[in-house]
């Protein structure tokens, strides 16, 4: 199904490459850079959801319900761009961020003014068009009208949670303190509802599904979902740079305030604490000190417990799998999904 | 038609804003943004233009379509809340701007981290929440579904155009030289399609116009749609501040590549030529020095011929008000909206 995605992104996109090209080559670089940005990588996992979540209802999905789930890739594609602006990330999947590489067209070309702001710019306005195209790909699917119009409550519900969800995550940032029960619910928001069970509902609703499905993939994407955040908060201080294309704990130099983090803090020492207020958040890390602050995250037991949440949640999210109004194949392929979102590499 | 639109506005935004509550009390700040930056002052001229484009089709507007038409000026605040943070705006309509409000909240609550960061941060949300709020204002205004299928192209139309503009104007920015003929282009996309032609198609769809009725108005909108970017041109360096809340001569500490600047270049002596490569774009500028470069640029005739092209853009605007496909009532609104658009002090 991931190769019926890309496909369904690849036509969109050239299309509307074109239409851009129409209005001049000045745009080359903005249709040049969310092409790539979109189609050299990405895990596809929210449309891969909503793909499920027809699937669970038993209905096939058609060339037109997958244009529909793939435009959820370019709502992702915008986040992730305003998050790179937001965060100050150089790279993203190992390639320079969107700023980043406007900010080189900007010294390449020799244009006058701030490079990085130029790069700050672009990057708002490509990821304001990937948000636009997000919306135009689902409206161009080819569903028909009534199916259209009953996606689009949730359509929007998912995406206001989305930027809510962001919002809770920058404030989180900005708070002196840190709070498990706090991380948890950005992490419900910013991932949980946003690349699971929004999806899935996404895709419900396009086959037709019961509001007793639709409660039932409640009950699997919420769980998941943070399950899905813990795992990813994880990978940002233990992840393997080869295979995540971000430094070794990145999230560590970065000071990201996690639910990790925050079990750390509440059980480290005094002298773990110390260590960790001195370097948790400095850019400027070593490798030295990313490994002495992974060696207080392990023995705090912090890491262990994490492991063991995400463990739980994800049980909690494949008992709901039980219910009886999900098809058969629809079962196997979520249940293969909560293990590649819980125990994936990157 | 003015208040019919903000009571809409304001009944929409206090729905959302609920949502958000619900949700958390941080999101508070998010929720309070927006309605602010978007009910306490602004012109409505797309809804407003959206309107005359009914009226103009002969269909009296009903409460679903007045909500319909308001959701564009939620597109606008996205628009502006991005381009003061692209254009480091501190203020709006004589406000802080939406970035430097977050800024300032994050220092009176003494948050960590940069606070400047945390601004752009918030506002790079909050944009894209009202980007989203927009199309979700028009998916719950309660048209009939089939009039609501038919707007979407129009609509997903004018925003692809919208950051088309916007980058076209960032590149022009960042650009060595002027052109007339770029800002142009630059006025055609950056504000007359998405300020005037679009709007009308929309309005239009929504009214079942014909195929000959869409095409006189874009024989209106789009030179009017140039003359009103080359009046906002003119009132970016000649306005005055107590009317348009900026600092006298905004434009011109910018250093902001217009039609107007770009003629002037074109025309100016040796002697005035050195005087504003000196003095174009520093944000320092004394008000004697504003007062400087506005005489080059009267001196030039650049300010006399930027208005005789806004007067004979209008011209030609007007001229296409005699299809006869067009509501007599439609006619006489929509000329004194070029009015409006082309002589106004904001």
């Amino acid at each position: 199904m991931r190769s019926e995605i890309n496909q369904a992104l690849t036509e969109f996109v050239q299309g509307e490459n074109k239409y851009l090209a129409k209005i001049g080559s000045e745009l080359d670089p903005v249709s040049g850079g969310i092409e790539k940005f979109l189609l050299e990588s990405g895990k596809r996992l929210r449309p891969i959801f909503a793909y499920a979540g027809v699937i669970g209802t038993g209905t096939k999905p058609t060339k037109e319900l997958i244009r529909a789930f793939a435009s959820l890739e370019l709502i992702h594609v915008c986040a992730l761009i305003h998050d790179d602006v937001m965060d100050g990330s150089d790279t993203r999947r190992g390639a320079p961020s969107i700023h980043k590489s406007f900010e080189k067209m900007h010294q390449e070309k020799k244009l006058v003014g701030s490079a990085a702001q130029f790069g700050i710019s672009s990057a708002i306005l490509l990821g304001d068009l990937a948000l636009i195209w997000s919306a135009q790909m689902l409206h161009k699917a080819g569903l028909a009208n009534d199916q259209l119009i009953k996606s689009l409550p949730i359509y929007d519900e998912m995406r206001v949670e989305l930027m809510a969800g962001q919002y809770l995550d920058v404030y989180e940032q900005a708070l002196g303190t840190q709070s498990v029960e706090r991380s948890l619910k950005v992490a419900r928001y910013k991932s949980g509802k946003y690349t699971i069970e929004r999806p899935l509902h996404f895709g419900a609703s396009l086959g037709g599904a019961s509001t007793n499905l639709i409660t039932a993939y409640t009950n699997y994407g919420v769980p998941l979902g943070q399950a899905f955040q813990l795992r990813d908060d994880m990978l940002g201080i233990f992840g393997d740079p080869v295979v995540t294309g971000k430094p070794a704990g990145d999230d560590l130099r970065e000071g990201k305030r996690t639910a990790l983090m925050a079990v750390t803090m509440e059980r480290a020492s005094p002298v773990q604490l110390k260590e960790l207020s001195r370097n948790f958040g400095d850019p400027n890390l070593t490798n030295q000190q990313v490994s002495t602050l992974q060696s207080i995250i392990v023995e705090t037991g912090a890491q262990a417990h994490i492991e063991s949440m995400i463990e739980e949640l994800t049980n909690t999210s494949l008992s709901a799998l039980t219910h009886d109004e999900i098809s058969t194949v629809g079962k196997a392929l979520l249940t293969e999904l909560a293990d590649i979102a819980t125990n994936r590499k990157i």
